[in-house]
């Protein structure tokens, strides 16, 4: 609740409630989270993982990419917390982090289709 | 669906289902949308319009920033449809785009504060 100003009367408008703004930590943590969605590719890759964990070979072999490539994305990804992954014998495994990222990957799409 | 290659099978994986992808102008279009996010002082804008319309003077006053500023961070947003406006009189309002926008905000928010 740093920097919550709210409290301040605007001299034209009705008192507004104090609101329930993020700290400045939140912040920057949400908007590096933002930045790394905000690349197609990226972006795709977590509209793959939507519907379950994969592999990241499986992965590549669906984009058409190189291995080093779809590995690179999936880094940014988990460096932002978007993704977590398992290694299993020789697989590496990718998934959505928890609910709140497929609740955010699915609500982008959506607005994007809706808006078009 | 265009670029979908989920019916490529891998070799060492069971067959997966056909995953329902966006296409290339989604993708893009959601991108687009994550990057005008992905900035601090834009996504605390946000978070203050999550509950209702607000003034664009009052956003000033209470962001304790020049108005310039701020419409110019309102404008970003409004280019990427995340937020509307409307005009009364000599006022001009701001107000979140829908609930998807709502919902985006609030899950990364939540996401932020439960991985710090």
């Amino acid at each position: 609740m740093s920097n919550d100003k709210s409290t301040v009367r605007h001299h034209q408008h009705a008192p507004r409630p104090s609101a329930n703004l993020p700290d400045a930590s939140e912040l920057q943590q949400a908007s590096a989270m933002f930045r790394a969605l905000g690349d197609p590719a990226r972006l795709r890759l977590l509209a793959r993982l939507a519907g379950g964990e994969v592999c990241v070979t499986e992965l590549a072999d669906l984009e058409e990419e190189k291995l080093t490539t779809v590995s690179a994305r999936l880094q940014t990804l988990h460096d932002a917390r978007l993704v977590k992954r398992r290694r299993e014998a020789k697989h590496v495994y990718y998934a959505l982090t928890d609910r709140h990222v497929l609740r955010l990957v699915q609500s982008a799409i959506e607005h994007a289709a809706e808006k078009r």
